[in-house]
């Protein structure tokens, strides 16, 4: 008994543990929520920290609070925002559907710390309230999409982007490095006419590069903030400048371009920008699936497999087979993509239930497009560093590959025509001979006028 | 046996209908793919006949093609580019990944109808082949996927866009109609402060606003034509410019801003554009599901629903219900909504699968996008027709639920405290009585204060 | 003018073309729904007319409908049934969410073919009454669903399972063919243990069949009808013994075990059997695209790939590589197990949107679902036909890559232990020798012991 | 330095924590493998350490371990399976996909648990041996999918049946309780003929009884265990009853009927099982969504809203809007539904994706079904506990529902026809008055006829 308090709400009395700073709103959702391990994501409550600090600055700013007040929460709110008081959040993403319960346990955290440090006792409400001094001109139908707008864009500006940037320079400098090696070419997995693998390799680098510009199109909508709209968009309960001044001090803090939503009501009612967001992701992930199965197959081998790329080998590949060195960075990756495609469509059908005023499935929302922006940042970054970067090619048998082709036959057709060339090929794969054999054979071809013609190093671009 | 002729190909003799303009590739893909329903879509075929158009013009320009084979090509690619020759293409989209069957469709059909126009025989491929005249510079690996940005710009530039522009039209105008019914909010699906019907609407109205901006963000991705890569991305055995002298023709004659892909590598291996250009459509569609579902709810009764809006009664809702009027045009831009969902599913995965130098699934991309964008097209056009332009508020019943509200109760928090505002709400809730009748019982407020202050009215915006 | 007839229903009068079987109803959904190109599948149009015909027996049976009447609706129902009346179905997917439109599409042209029988008139509604008369003791509230599963089930039996089992045969017979054909084993896409070829294959074979027990598991709740609930699932308006006849009498006139759904509230709320059912589905496209996936790649090649199978040349594969062969099957069957992983998001989300007693998605749901059958039982007709069955082997190829293997030093460990031989395969792949010679130059194994214990053929099973 | 010890395996020296269990291998995935918060789950943990006793025991049964190091991994594998050494398993999900290295991770922990109980030295994998004792007779690649069938089907079994059954029950209950309750029905959100608050409550019961026989019948499939199959399936290094014996140790710890796969090929290649395992979740959660979804909306107001469930007043339910109170576990459940949906898509796809003799997307499948698996459970015990069971009625609410019905003139049409039914609604409807008024005003029905026909308690079945 006597490890924990009473506290009192709107529904009456609940204890809570004694020495915890959260209050009884969070007590009741620990214990009406007892679902699963996820917890609501850190960045979320970092977020958090921070708009109730700018909330604070800016209701000090309209003349709304006193400094000392605005003081102490900021100073709390700070210690929110830092991380320091992470083990103040309990609760899980499987609550009510506005992220209320995560915003008031914000502002139970805060007005517990800011009244310690101020002399007063936990639970006390005094002289900081957790609702009308650290919630003051806010509701959780605004402050929550404005966190999850805020965790978003740190993690994609801060992490996503500088890793792709890093993934990016490291495929470019490969395509470089590797401008002049000369291979077969594939397309449905049959061989092709050659290019080199420097040139195979840019396409990869051109991937990530339009994918980074993708990402980059969906910031515009991530940068609008609904604080200020209050309850159901309206802003009532709140100063005409608010949700501009928040936005703001948000900017200034962040050092990011946040601005005010420019309608209240779709930012309360809609996550469409999260969607769209979490759609630019998954279009990186199609590409990075894209990328690692290459190298993976590329890799494939070592003695009975494509054979063209030699992998790091990171780690012992089996339990059973001794010697063995798999494509594990490539596992790793595209497993990400299969989480981050599943991601999106846990989003988009979240995204679509809005209903009236407000769409309830933000925590859900957030969850996952946290988690896609965290696997996809730090997959990258360990794809990059374990894998591309001592990725090396095996010029032997790239070699062989390229001498062994028939499909250098199309260097023939525009001299000899599409039917006579597909005859020769068809007549080498069956005999099992050269190309060259089975092109003088035709008669169609002399061993000279071959042998100018057909040059793999002269069939890389347009004549 | 007489309705057929013999033609050959590398793989021997097959028998073509006799009078068809299509020839041996076109008839081995009808035979070998007995498959769905699903013909390749018409602006695929469309879009084929403006590039081998506008291929003959380019290899003309470049000294590649005599003026009169070029003219005959030409001529017979208009039939095809205008949809006049739709019955000579009756190939599948579950063919070959590259879509090199329809690639061929076309060129076996222009190089027949152009060879009948110069006295020529079907089947001749003389003085026109197909594959060295039509297709000259062009393989399907650049062909195809130019074909497809071609036609999903086309559709989204001429069709969707304008429906959206006018669905958004329809929205403000209704959004600027009602800017003074004042109604109740809903967050949670309960009853919350009021807003105006305008505002509400708004909300949807910038909902299509920015679906509008994100899908033109995704057009730039589209707008890079993979032609002039031929094979796989080398551009062999085509000239230097006539990659970039093809987007300038196509550029020409659609008007639409086209250019030529920076990396053919990229564009021939990844569909990474497509899929994010769906994934704007995909957000689009989850606004879309927002704002019927509203309507739906809000249009819920007539008698025992929330009875809002009236929408247009357009038909008979039930076979055995007399009288019944239902809101059929919301069912059927939902379900639209579930169609684009699924459809994004697939066009994810698809994506994802490319392997080395192409993505073999092309033809299921196509499919599932022009489907989406044709749908969202019609689909918005009939909803703003038959239903937005003819909703009407049931102004009453709206009144009625402002004048019951609990939750104007938020109005008295500033000046009484969140904690005795719950108190008033939850007393009035419990006892049946009004909101005002509890707040003077509680001794809190008087009555004069409270008409001063709870006036809904006033609670459209911050003080 | 004169190409019309007027015709009237609960809102007024409205012109139909004048020969047209159907009714102003029907009219009324061409005009307001110009969506798209997807009609509503002839399979449900003809399950329509199956029901309508057993609803005419079954009210006779209940003394509900005289025999005159019954009759001429049950000779025009067969006309429906039987497909000769599809023209008369014109109306599209994207309608009234509850099929109403389609329902009553069946009911005018019954009505007025049965009329034209009887000697009357095109829009009389007499004798025969569209509602009245065709639709008797119905609603499109439980006859839609009722079509829905008995086209589901019919196409599942007659045409999807009998496919599967010739495609489970084919695989079979091949993984009997071959069961002596040692090959290497690969994980990770790397070199791993031996196996046979004919063990691989079993593996497909053993997915086809346990897919078709999937499948079969979802037949009973497809089984289930959900006619005699007619409008909320009470059934109103009908008979008592409505439901269970028409059961009886559609389990007779298809042969096939249907009952009458247990709980119609469920049947007619909610569709959680068709999203199962489509879930086997998906399933089992899970394990085609597996199977289809790994036959590509070891039909990669010719000359610079995995080369271990030899696929059927269907078609000249490139319209600029001369002589190439590519895995086109392949590729239609990997697309469509993309449309039917797609199909499953479509028809999850509308499944999951029912409210109260109707869920209003059953024609997007009724499309997605069919579409999966019929490409799947058409896609692994086509691939069991033009691929399957002219499926062979590369022996020489496929016995160079078990001699080279460095993954036959599993057979060691249990003699030198995991440690040791992981140093043995090291070695050879960093030197580049034999596994033999490595083997031998540690000192751990002498030559006879390695050719007595490393024997590919003994490596097949457990000791 | 010295809070290390140094291990070696076959890619050299590595630094382990000095008192960690874990060893070599664990300590690179470790390093390599940076990425995310997710945890390799604590239940296939759990299923490792069972598997590792059941190992050692089939081993000694078969000859093939001496007594004291199977008892010595007999007692530490019950450690691991207990829990008790959880912190021993650092490893994340992104890792490699065959799940070798958390296999590893059971083997070096097990061993040196087991090596310290015998007087041994941590590291130095003698008496116990981590691959050549631990995982003797066993391959990650058959030991993975093993435990994920194990982890599945206890889930299952021990924790979301019993919950849905439960739950259940509270439905089935609450069906029985409300059978008398005459409400209007709704059909497209709009007012239809009445039915009990009882019977719509059945049919979200029967929605629970059809998936919980949905889920059973995924069982079979996940009884079905790899064990035997090693590397690639053929069951080389094991002893030919090693798979069968394994299955039956396992199935009599357990006390579930778990029975050796009868075809390893497809037990290590493919994930087909789990994918039809979680389609039955995902078919449940449908269900789960359409239940919620309309609790929510029944329950909506208090004033404003359909009103006719009240639901407990679990929490406050908003930081701005005093006295509101939400439905947050219908929230919770919906948002887990979303999660559902996802993971159903990053399941298929990963399923989809198996090359050759493994399936590398293990560890991303087994996070997603059993995170599906443990949110499905713990959110319908929390919505049985919190929401169900405090469910309440609003009689007066619904009672005057069904007085104001336009809908009951549906019990007219058997009488008057459809169209003259239609026309009284419409007249009702428009003019704002009771339908009896209309009805009579008609002249087709005189007051007493109405009054005999036109009674909803007699409208709730067939005649």
């Amino acid at each position: 008994m006597t490890d924990y308090r009473i506290e009192t709400d709107s529904l009456g009395e609940i204890r809570v543990p004694k020495d915890r700073l959260w209050g009884a709103q969070t007590q009741r959702s620990i214990e009406n929520f007892r679902i699963g391990t996820e917890r609501m994501p850190s960045e979320i409550v970092h977020a958090l920290g921070l708009i109730k600090h700018a909330a604070a600055v800016t209701n000090l700013r309209l003349g709304l609070l006193d400094r000392k007040l605005a003081d102490a929460i900021g100073t709390a709110a700070d210690r929110v925002a830092s991380g320091e008081l992470d083990a103040e959040f309990p609760l899980v993403v499987w609550q009510t559907g506005s992220g209320t319960q995560s915003n008031m346990n914000a502002n139970e955290v805060i007005a517990n710390a800011a009244n310690l440090a101020l002399g007063g006792e936990l639970g006390a409400k005094s002289p900081v309230h957790p609702n009308d001094h650290v919630n003051m001109g806010q509701s959780s139908n605004d402050t929550i999409p404005t966190a999850i707008h805020i965790a978003a864009v740190r993690m994609i500006s801060d992490k996503l982007l500088p890793t792709l940037e890093t993934m990016h320079a490291a495929l470019a400098a490969k395509a470089r490095d590797w401008k002049d090696i000369v291979k077969i070419g594939r397309t449905h997995a049959q061989d092709a006419t050659p290019l080199t693998l420097g040139q195979e390799v840019s396409g990869y680098a051109r991937q990530l590069e339009a994918g980074i510009a993708r990402i980059r199109w969906s910031l515009p909508g991530l940068l609008e903030l609904a604080q200020g709209g209050t309850a159901v968009g309206t802003g009532l309960n709140t100063h005409a400048d608010f949700g501009s001044f928040m936005a703001e001090e948000i900017a200034r803090v962040t050092g990011l371009p946040f601005v005010t939503a420019p309608n209240k009501f779709e930012a309360l009612a809609a996550q469409d920008a999260l969607v769209f967001a979490h759609g630019s992701l998954a279009s990186l992930a199609v590409g990075l699936n894209k990328i690692a199965s290459d190298i993976r197959l590329l890799g494939s081998g070592p003695r009975s497999g494509l054979g063209e790329l030699s992998l790091p080998a990171n780690e012992p590949g089996s339990s059973i087979m001794p010697g063995k060195v798999n494509p594990t960075q490539v596992e790793a990756l595209t497993q990400i993509c299969a989480q981050v495609f599943g991601n999106n469509a846990a989003i988009m059908f979240a995204g679509s239930q809005g209903q009236f005023e407000l769409n309830v499935y933000r925590p859900v929302v957030a969850y996952n497009l946290l988690q896609s922006v965290r696997l996809l940042s730090d997959g990258c970054d360990s794809f990059t560093r374990n894998l591309l970067e001592g990725l090396e090619p095996r010029r032997d048998n790239i070699a062989r590959g390229v001498e062994n082709s028939l499909m250098l036959v199309t260097a023939l057709a525009p001299t000899i025509g599409y039917d006579k060339a597909a005859r020769i090929a068809k007549d080498a794969h069956e005999g099992g001979t050269s190309l060259r054999e089975a092109a003088t054979a035709s008669g169609w071809v002399s061993g000279e006028d071959y042998d100018r013609i057909v040059r793999p190093e002269d069939m890389l671009g347009p004549q």
